[in-house]
């Protein structure tokens, strides 16, 4: 692939994406062509076997790339965790606490390992593999379930001193707005989530506001996810497409508010309500970022879509493993 | 002055800070010792000198230092200004639009010159010169008539694309809240400032509710400075104290913010209120940072007072340019 960092040893390498639900791995050749790939579900039926079944997904990758030799592993994981020893502080959802992947994969393939957060590694994918990769300072800003971010800062993912920089989620917007899953109110992800905004589908449901709504997923916030919300739209729901525009538009003054904060040249906008409805998303974004950032900080900042979809985490964590090992470090599994 | 970086060449230095109302440069030795400093205002009653005043500052504090021979000068401008360049973009105070600062000090005193934010060189002083040394990530909030920010990532000013990063003022805290000055509402400005604390404590003394504010300042909001404020709060005018306190922790919901997106190990906080009123300041600004940091976020973060008054912004400049000659660079200037 053009423009991406090559892997001087010209071992392949390996990206792998761990989610909550599902797991990916892909194997790269040192030009980043894909020799071999390998998705399971994160956790089996039996429970806490998510440690065994990212060692697994690894190696059936690398059997589907014809077993070749390796020179490192990169990773996004959920976080929180720390991304200089690779240890996972406390995933519920994969039952981790304290877990030490990068190390057990690095004992499990003998290879240098870095691991860092999915929606960092997510972003330095965007970043690193698109055109995106002539900036130095990029903001990526992924409205789902939650609102997560990643920070690049002249080149490097910013990790702050706990680690965790970029809650981009968790800024607060609305002084005594409703309540967050954080604890807190008012925060972004509390009035422009996709559950934000499936709380008032759900209740437009229930007033029979939202017909579309109402006949494919009932008044079950849980259900309504962001291709109902997308397909709702479609089917002329018009109270839907306000509350989607209202939350997208104020995910813009989040926006609007980093680019005042940090100055980025390029922000880049994923995650599941971007990918099921960009140009309404992006549309709304936009228009709240050039209301809140300074004008002399707004100007010629490129906000744009994602483009990797699936595969930025596993893109994004084997290009970090390749520059991890140009640099000549060993990585955070060492 | 222990744990500063001391300037290798052995030759003396000059900090200076240029602000709005007054101008002011030091000479320190080698070894951070005070040799000689001056002081003006930033303009003369003919107007537009400006530009002289600023070269007349640093000659008459170079001949109170007995005129040593230096290596370099630091600066501290309002911006926005350009710190790749040295030039000042606009400031209408001193009458400055598109200025080669730093070019015409090179040009009057023949050594390397770097010009930077005020609000970036006083944080940068607050940091390196005092026990904020060993972090590295550093966050500097001044809450005075606006709400200024300096931000230190991994060692470094964060400039960012534009070079004005760190407008941490207009971040919207209350969404369709208070007008701000840069024209949009609900900014932590609009809401925190001391022209936003005077301003109710205007309607306040208006209303009978202030009276040491209405007997000092009448209900003039440009007559309501920090000093004011905070003898009316000694003086019993328990209203003002709850608005000055509401205000405060306003400052620590934006502190709390950029806690969740920077993830500092450190926060400075100086500027006018806090000069003037440091513990309930500081009492306050905590509380709203508690509550609206992330837990593992603000863990072991420390929030102290600023505590180089008047000299932070001299002695970063001077810090600033004994680092940029250590570094191999020439400045800004060049």
């Amino acid at each position: 692939m053009a423009g991406v960092e090559k892997n001087k040893s010209r071992d392949a390498i390996v990206g792998v994406d761990i989610g909550g639900t599902k797991m990916m791995a892909t194997v790269y050749d040192a030009d980043f062509n894909i020799l071999g790939n390998c998705r399971k579900k994160s956790r089996g039926k039996s429970g806490n076997d998510s440690e065994k079944r990212v060692v697994k997904v690894i190696r059936e990758a690398l059997e589907t790339a014809g077993s070749p030799t390796i020179s490192g592993i990169g990773v996004g994981s959920p976080g929180p965790l720390d991304p200089e020893t690779g240890v996972i502080i406390d995933t519920p959802n994969l039952g981790w606490k304290d877990f030490p992947l990068a190390a057990l994969l690095r004992d499990a393939f003998g290879v240098p390992v870095v691991v860092d957060n999915d929606v960092n590694v997510g972003t330095y994918g965007e970043w690193r593999c698109t055109s995106l990769r002539s900036y130095r300072h990029v903001l990526g800003v992924f409205p789902g379930t939650g609102i997560g971010g990643g920070i690049i800062i002249d080149g490097k993912i910013l990790h702050g001193f706990s680690g965790a920089a970029g809650e981009v989620g968790h800024i607060t917007i609305a002084l005594d707005g409703p309540f967050c899953g954080c604890g807190k109110r008012g925060c972004l992800e509390a009035v422009a989530s996709r559950v934000a905004i499936a709380k008032e589908a759900a209740a437009l449901a229930a007033r029979g506001d939202a017909p579309y709504i109402l006949e494919q997923c009932g008044t079950d916030v849980n259900a309504i996810r962001s291709g109902v919300l997308a397909r709702a739209i479609e089917a002329g729901d018009q109270m839907v497409e306000a509350v989607v525009r209202k939350a997208a538009y104020l995910t813009g003054v989040g926006v609007g508010n980093l680019i005042n904060v940090l100055s980025p040249e390029a922000v880049v906008l994923g995650g599941g309500l971007v990918e099921a409805m960009e140009a309404l998303m992006l549309e709304e974004i936009t228009r709240g970022a050039d209301e809140h950032a300074m004008p002399f900080l707004r100007k010629d900042v490129v906000i744009t879509a994602a483009q990797l979809g699936d595969d930025a985490v596993v893109m994004g964590a084997a290009q970090l493993i390749v520059e991890h090992l140009a640099s000549g470090k060993k990585g955070n599994g060492k």
